[in-house]
């Protein structure tokens, strides 16, 4: 693992850190907020997944976090959003390959070598987070936004235990009725696979999530009609799932959206992780 | 109009009035807290609307509402749930007839002469309240509970600029598809009836609201599926509707759970009328 830089941030330290992922078979580049009681102990870890064109640094620059981790006493880790490269596919499309691996693990060509972001989060990253920081991995948390709150939210329930609360900004609800997903999916799993259990909404009306769940949406989100809030809404209320959707009037789905609801959202998770 | 009681409380007076409804053809009673800025001042006006088999005095003395609207300086309102007397229609099933008046105006045999709960409470007791107390009608919000929750919603959307905020605990989201809608309204209003203006997710669907909205409903609810906060959730996403909808792990339908989240719903209300 390569530090990148370190810089100090609300009396912890925002880090940038590169290391080789045997699992996409290239370098990965993610960022960790370590807040001051890391110098003396383990700290819960925060993961927030990123959205579409994003890297790991969009989310540690802009969304106003660290501040609230500080707070909390949170780790914070900002992972990419793909792989990268010259040697690994893209398209021309923001929309699909580079910044846009949907956190899951391709099973198609050209995507299938390199595009696994679902082992990658879950498998190495973790593994790596694990070994080289003062985390303690028993008390982990999930959100992203966009393409990374679908992240969060489908990673949460396909990993029972793994995180004690998930919540997401404008997430992705409904990948599978949506095109922010079916074009996707198509590309990195075939037409033809069973898409099910990457979906959101439909992981919820199938399984759930053990812990509580929090969603925010702008109603002025220039992708409103891709996301399928309702949708997500409903399967919780059939499911009778621990959750909060909340549709904020006149916002969109910038960061300047996120970072206004950033600190209850890790009141949220810091809630979850210290009971 | 006839004062039963007064009593000091958080600094306010706790009181219950009879007064007689031309609208009703009957004497109805209703409890007023007033806090105590309203000896110096007019004070905004806080409904709260209760459920069925409920008189004005469940909600006043089980909802622990007085303290918060002492601390934000509101006026609370406890309407009675239908009018009610030897002479006035009535039903041996609890859902219907007296204490289930359901806020709308009956067209029906025997209901008609008496049930007409929606003008009662929008022009009878507005304007006695207008009146008779220090409270500033132009500030304006509502809540209930159950059939109030319904009430709440359903006259928030039928009365805009009436209110600017609406909340509501436990709410029947949508009558028109369920047992606790469905024979009321063949009741009261009649099987061929357009049912569509008393539905608060279809006024929802339909015209929205102009300020925000706060839905709560506990997950183990022994009513649950009776009341379909989903779809009334998934109305305000189709909507766009400023609202919050959340649904709280292990809460049921009982007063328990409403003062558990009474603070946050009268903080909301605050918001939107000191705006």
């Amino acid at each position: 693992m390569d530090t990148k830089s370190e810089n100090r941030s609300f009396g912890g330290t925002q880090g940038v850190y590169t290391h080789a992922s045997k699992t996409t078979g290239t370098d990965m580049t993610f960022a960790l907020f370590l807040p001051e009681e890391a110098a003396t102990g383990p700290v819960p870890l925060l993961w927030f997944l990123s959205g579409l064109t994003c890297t790991h640094e969009n989310a540690m620059t802009k969304a106003g976090a660290q501040q609230w981790c500080a707070a909390q006493g949170l780790g914070l880790v900002f992972p990419d959003t793909s792989p990268r490269g010259e040697d690994v596919a893209n398209d021309e499309a923001y929309d699909m390959g580079q910044g846009a691996g949907f956190y899951i693990d391709a099973t198609q060509d050209p995507w299938s070598p390199h595009f696994r972001m679902e082992t990658y989060i879950t498998k190495d990253l973790t593994d790596l987070l694990a070994a080289e920081f003062p985390l303690d991995m028993d008390r982990q948390a999930i959100t992203g936004h966009s393409m990374g709150g679908h992240g969060a939210l489908t990673l949460a329930m396909k990993n029972p235990g793994r995180f004690r609360s998930v919540s997401a900004f404008s997430p992705i609800c409904h990948p599978t009725a949506s095109d922010w997903g079916r074009k996707q999916f198509t590309g990195y799993l075939g037409k033809d696979a069973d898409w099910t259990g990457h979906d959101a909404t439909l992981l919820m009306k199938d399984r759930g999530f053990e812990g509580p769940v929090l969603v925010d949406q702008g109603t002025d989100d220039q992708f409103y009609d891709l996301l399928n809030t309702g949708d997500f809404a409903a399967a919780c209320a059939a499911r009778r799932q621990d959750a909060t959707v909340r549709l904020h009037k006149g916002y969109d789905h910038s960061y300047f959206f996120i970072s206004t609801f950033m600190e209850e959202h890790v009141d949220f998770h810091a809630q979850a992780l210290y009971a």
